[in-house]
């Protein structure tokens, strides 16, 4: 009975070990489930194309003429955040910062910017970065970081472009799924 | 006898099983403390009001006019980073990176950079991205690597204006608090 | 018989204990390993100095006059990386992202990027900030996260300049390794 009790508990702190070293190390990527997920839209209206009333971003740099797809051309934002593709609903979040084309031979892009929060559901940050690879249909950037509701937060958010109008506007849906909250 | 011990030791498993958990996936906010804790204060001195011989920043696009709040202004710095207010004080580390400003109808800021620490007391860097919601007394920015000293290492910087004379000059408050260490 | 099964369980549980709290919150620099670790090597070559055709890189601001070392000079890239040092040889990657030197008295740099890889071997993105400390031998830079095959990667690059020919071409040995891996 004592033998019994014995092999049923080490057993047991086998699988206590294991859960261990699996939950801190490496969970396989199909084991891994979202702590957060959820879905917004990002809204880029071009200063330049449309006026300061309605504009959001803009344009810093001339691209240099490396190719014709716009490299070297720097713009800087604070767009509007919602949570369904109506640029003009209620902003559930400010996104704050920058993206750049970086292709000779194709339109292709890097972000980094921040998701400002400050609703009665939501309050903090979360900080985001990586390359928007726009030939995909879909592409992953990192969540860095966060703060406030999001405190020290990291997950993956997965671009896909909504719409494009030329210059002046573009939507992108933005999937965000954290894996680490605390 | 043997009953006893058993429930015993199966409490004592749940209690390691809980605590694996939690510490793995989520300590709620106020559990939890930083492993590392200190202030310093960042000196902004800027190229073009002031000389080449004071400035350590410098203005590197010209606004593109939308709105009267410098959105756009891009600036690259390596700024002195002290442990009391005096910008003269011997510098414990240097801020090397940019910040922009991106709000058209308020002053609002986004930095990236990174804290490089090259003394007796500390080597390596911190890196630290986030936005500067500068009409809030204080806003947190995360610390999102670490190398050297701070290898690995995450966690918050709140920022707080300590004075801001013009354009010229401006100091920040930065509360760092680490909260993942090696 | 009971008490020692007791005691050596005691001990068991201890153990148990004490390696999730370590592996959760502090494991010694010296103990920690890679998950993963490689080497490659990041080719950049100037726009405006070499041609469109050749080109992989371009600066798009003018440095502003701080100081005699480019301070300002912010160069966008979209370069290939390799596993040899011959910039023609097949890339394994892509480095997108931009630098900038921000020293007044002496060469010094700032790097935000993205590794894009696309072969069979590797899918994903690493995402990687930090100082160029150029007068240093090496420098270490954060790599912040992953997506794909490296997905929620965090760790370190560690820079070399392998080679420098003038401001046409140079040549940085990337040593990346990954300390957490999913």
């Amino acid at each position: 009975m004592v033998s019994q009790t014995k092999y049923f508990l080490f057993f047991f702190i086998f699988l206590v070990l294991s859960k261990t070293v699996i939950s801190a190390r490496k969970p396989s990527k199909s084991q891994v489930k979202p702590c957060k997920n959820f879905v917004l839209y990002y809204h880029d209206i071009m200063f330049g194309v449309d006026d300061v009333q309605n504009a959001t971003s803009a344009a810093v740099t001339n691209p240099p003429g490396l190719g014709n797809f716009k490299f070297g051309k720097l713009v800087i934002f604070d767009d509007p955040v919602t949570i369904d593709r109506n640029y003009q609903s209620e902003p559930v979040a400010r996104a704050q910062g920058f993206y750049f084309y970086d292709m000779k031979n194709d339109y292709n892009a890097w972000f980094s910017y921040t998701l400002v929060f400050n609703s009665t559901q939501h309050k903090g940050t979360l900080n985001i970065m990586g390359a928007d690879l726009m030939m995909e249909k879909t592409r992953d950037l990192s969540v860095v970081g966060g703060t406030g509701d999001f405190f020290m937060s990291r997950g993956i958010v997965t671009f896909e472009t909504d719409t494009f109008e030329g210059a002046k506007y573009f939507r992108v849906k933005m999937d965000i799924k954290l894996y680490e909250c605390y």
